[in-house]
């Protein structure tokens, strides 16, 4: 019976070849939103390495009307891939530069790989990667992947040396898409993605010609974060176990100072005889139940939460410069959270809430949501925001369903709990729905504020139109009958109307700054 | 700047280690629950291979109620794992018998060894696997994954000789989980599991030692599925490389008889003139162009729909019969369809509609899914059947969303389009949905019918009651005046029964049998 069985290997880029649906590609409109996508995210994330203004330039023609064959060119201004790399980085699935404790867009080295895959499985064109690291050399490449061993296979290379400075990459590649339905999603996480970078110049040609055009609003490049080491409550025996592998320390004292944030020397020994280990004991010479005694001493201390450092908020002024750019609305409202952790690992909330001006009322909020800068387009309904969003008791403050809101969330975190791997959604993780919660309530009651400020505006100009037109004539009879000057009563008005809602403008400015 | 960048390659369980929430073990509670699920879908997947009746036994003990560390064992009579293969197919993932075009309930070939990850993460004892495949011998192992080169690390192994005659697999796992939140979860996946496997017999000893037992409906093991080749449309470009490869036919037209459904010579001969490649050539020759003019050609010729062979539908007896024993129900409908085919895939769908009884009206229907007989418990409004059944009018089939009714829905093939690694939910395939749709509405047509039977049947039982009363009186007088035997009315009103409404007990058989 057993010999019926046939057990084999697959790679992981067979895998993905025979489940293409796992990873976004389920049909053609889907794949053509998807490979732009995971082509700007890249680009962004090499402007950000490089400390550029990002320059973003995006075409799609249509190569072959009759078969639906697309091409995509992505062309960037970033950091460039080192030639030595580019084979590995563009054909080989879980090899790539973004397996580190910072943020950054893309982070399971696949997403790339996958438009390569799904490209060469519907139209089998080769990829073009023309990319230069040093500003001087530039590298041609063309290839395919070879799917059973997970390899790239390098149809050609050529080198250049350029006598201009040009530093960046571009990517080309031909996939099988439908324009027609894509477009949509596609304009849409332009826009999204204009908004949560608006230091960015993005310009983009759709098949049929026309020029859509994301000005820059802001020209500060954003902090790169920066690389960390784990939190203790971050870590789980298999990280453990990686950790003291790489790890030079002799001791255990100065191992646990060099591997882990927020322990010093005091700290250190506390741990350490908590677990009852020596502290002069060589790392690597832990045993298995040591470590297990470790773990469990981390649970058993107050740590002070992780550092943000390696972090890449958007920023509120930024998300307010972003927001007020791209849906032009009457009022908005931005909270931006202190860092905040679940198990070790430090995320931080950003939201903010526009109000009236262009946004036009729907049936319920509209939600924009980041993930790492990242806007996330599909699987609404199971993410953590929609969750809070339809937990919060809208009616309270003012606003019905219906009201003219857009919503907008971010949740950055050198590790978020992504549930698929074409990073659709975010899981419920109660850490993170508390921060979004306390964040949007905070956005919501600005609103209240705004709207009440708002009406009580408009019940004064209504006042003040009386009292204009009569002031005048009775000030004037006054006057007459006293036989004197006619009294200056406009300023008058303007101190009642200072003392009932405040100078025009003011609200607006007041969001701006919180 | 290009430096700083830290190209490296990771492993499959690396990446899975670091985002473990791609695979449903986001947080304790639903650890346990997929844990549990990952082996039994395992064990039911044995026990078809062996064409055995299963008797599956699931235990979970809290071992360490202070850390919420669980003892998970599942011990089936399936076909038992060649012990050459135990420690590949428990500690290495992209590794597994699974790979194969015919439908089995486990597919991707990770689902087990997540388990196994997540318990060296979480509580690091290692996994105990007892296997026989033979009925003799008996291999015992203890093992752990080596994640960062995705091998197994046996700690022991012994062989026994039995005598007794057990085939089948027993695993042991340790991981931290919560009992308390995962008891619902686990319970309605085990009754769902009982509804469409009730062949089975499966009994559950919980942490409180509670024994929950799912007796066996049916004694007859299904038809298990065999393997089958590609249909033309189901093949991309990688694929064909493929079978080119694997291939030992010499020349082109009994390349394509011996490597594709529905091709006989005459179709083969048809498709190699369209695509101007020459009979005689050996498949091993075919260019990159010649490859895809080859699939262009399949894609002009109109083939019959993909074999079904391959696929193991539940079957509507023993859909019903699962039902009917799990839910007791008034009414139960069930609608199989004919297989159909996406992308040159086969896909079979089954629904059932179950009404009343012991069926408590909720607020919307409750939907039970499944995807190759696995019942599907997340991410429900994402899923094609939710989307189906909230299309479907229900109030035209006199039924309002507050009817106690369950819908039942089964898709099964040998390529579901899964959204995610944990294959909670599958895509929104139109073909699917479609048959889905047709199947539901058969469904609904049936229950319409019922509850206007019904209702007539319950006007009648008052008229009957009335003209009861009143004939034997009417009858009495009358024959009374004409001074003669009273006549025999009662076979007057089983006529006029059985024309109002039939005889009782016709509308369940007529469900039955549909």
């Amino acid at each position: 019976m057993s010999l019926g069985k046939k057990y084999k290997r697959i790679t992981i880029s067979k895998l993905i070849q025979e489940y293409i649906s796992l990873t976004g590609f389920e049909n053609p409109s889907k794949a053509l939103y998807t490979s732009v996508k995971e082509l700007v995210d890249n680009s962004l994330d090499a402007c950000e390495e490089a400390r550029v203004l990002p320059e973003i330039f995006i075409r799609i023609l249509e190569v072959d009307p009759d078969k639906r064959i697309f091409n995509i060119l992505v062309w960037d201004n970033g950091s460039g891939v080192p030639a030595f790399n580019v084979p590995f980085a563009f054909g080989s699935m879980l090899y790539g530069s973004k397996y580190t404790t910072k943020q950054t867009r893309g982070v399971f080295g696949i997403g790339i790989k996958n438009v390569i895959l799904y490209g060469q499985m519907t139209a089998h064109y080769p990829t073009t990667v023309i990319s230069s690291s040093d500003g001087r050399n530039i590298y041609y490449f063309e290839l395919l992947m070879e799917v059973s061993e997970n390899k790239p296979h390098i149809i050609s290379c050529k080198r250049y040396v350029a006598n201009f400075a040009w530093r960046g990459t571009l990517v080309s590649v031909f996939i099988k898409g439908n324009y027609r339905n894509a477009r949509h999603r596609i304009l849409e996480y332009l826009k999204n993605t204009a908004i949560a970078n608006p230091h960015a110049h993005i310009v983009f040609i759709d098949p049929h010609g026309v020029v859509y055009e994301f000005k820059r609003g802001i020209s500060e490049v954003p902090e790169p974060p920066k690389e960390t080491v784990y939190h203790p409550h971050g870590v789980d025996l298999e990280q453990l176990k990686e950790i003291i592998l790489h790890s030079r320390s002799k001791d255990m004292i100065s191992f646990l100072m060099d591997n882990f944030q927020r322990i010093g020397r005091k700290r250190a020994i506390e741990i350490l005889r908590k677990a009852g280990i020596p502290e002069s004991l060589n790392p690597k010479k832990l045993t298995i139940s040591q470590r297990k005694a470790l773990l469990d001493a981390f649970r058993h201390v107050r740590f002070e939460r992780p550092q943000s450092g390696h972090l890449s908020p958007i920023g509120d002024h930024i998300l307010y410069e972003g927001i007020r750019k791209e849906l032009l609305p009457e009022f908005i409202a931005v909270s931006a959270r202190k860092p905040s952790s679940y198990r070790g690992h430090a995320f931080i909330v950003e939201c903010a809430l526009a109000y009236g001006g262009e946004i036009k009322p729907k049936d319920s909020f509209k939600i924009i949501r980041y993930a790492n800068k990242v806007p996330l387009l599909h699987s609404l309904s199971e993410d953590v925001s929609k969750k809070v969003v339809d937990e919060i008791k809208w009616s309270r403050y003012g606003v019905p369903m219906q009201a003219p809101i857009v919503i907008v969330t971010h949740v950055c975190s050198d590790k978020l709990p992504y549930r698929t791997l074409c990073k659709e959604y975010i899981a419920d993780i109660p850490e993170i729905h508390q921060e979004i919660k306390l964040a949007l309530l905070e956005c919501a009651r600005k609103l209240k504020l705004y709207l009440s400020k708002k009406k009580r505006r408009a019940s004064f100009l209504k006042r003040k139109a009386i009292l204009e037109k009569y002031l005048s004539k009775i000030a004037f009879f006054a006057s007459e009958l006293a036989e004197r000057e006619p009294p200056e009563y406009s300023s008058l008005i303007e101190k009642l109307e200072a003392e009932a809602i405040g100078k025009e403008g003011r609200v607006e400015k007041e969001a701006n700054s919180s």
